[in-house]
């Protein structure tokens, strides 16, 4: 992590732990990436943080939406215009100021630097920036 | 953000949305630092984001431990050394590869483009990157 200052906020640099692998490399709906399988791979060397996740446990995932490009404060939730616009901060669009997701997945199964989930709303290639037990 | 490839992983850079403000500048615990109440500052520029957010309601607040300096790969959980080591993933440590704080915290009131909360464990100061309706 690298943290400078700037007139707007503070500037923090973080480096991926890993990234997700599934079969959805396009624009896919929240709940069609959730019903599916994915595989979270973790840097080697992290390997041994990943000890005391267990498959039928849950874990909080970090992660980066790499292909949200813009926002815009006010929005239809999930983009429904029947719908009035909220503030992005009550909403969970990956259109935001700092595109970070953050979802509960369920762990299918842990083998060396790999977990397989379920639940999680990432597509192939996501950048993931933490795990956390839920 | 910014996004550049380097071999251990993607970095990736936010520019924070914010700060905490409380009475807690030095470490302290998660259990007093959840039982006090904090404000949560805003960038004014991204005020109209926080549309939706309402005093009895929560939020989920995702923030960067800006003290934690270095880290472990598998910890006691809490520091209790009575407790066997388990891996960083799978606790919520402020000693991580990447040190992202993620914790839901209660609305009290919302005032122009702040916050005031109860429920999070952040100190004075501690950026914040990002909020979500929770």
């Amino acid at each position: 992590m690298s943290i400078t200052t700037e007139s707007s906020g503070v500037s923090i640099s973080f480096t991926s732990i890993g990234h997700v692998e599934n079969a959805f490399d396009t624009e896919t709906s929240a709940e069609t990436l959730r019903s599916a399988i994915s595989r979270i791979v973790i840097n080697p060397l992290l390997k041994d943080g990943l000890t005391g996740l267990e498959s039928g446990g849950k874990v909080l995932v970090v992660f980066s939406f790499h292909r949200s490009e813009g926002y815009e404060l006010l929005q239809h939730p999930r983009g429904d215009h029947t719908k009035p616009k909220r503030g992005v901060f009550a909403l969970h669009s990956p259109h935001r100021p700092n595109p970070i997701g953050v979802t509960v997945a369920e762990i299918l199964s842990v083998k060396e630097n790999t977990l397989e989930v379920s639940g999680l709303d990432a597509l192939n290639g996501t950048p993931v920036l933490d795990l956390k037990s839920a």
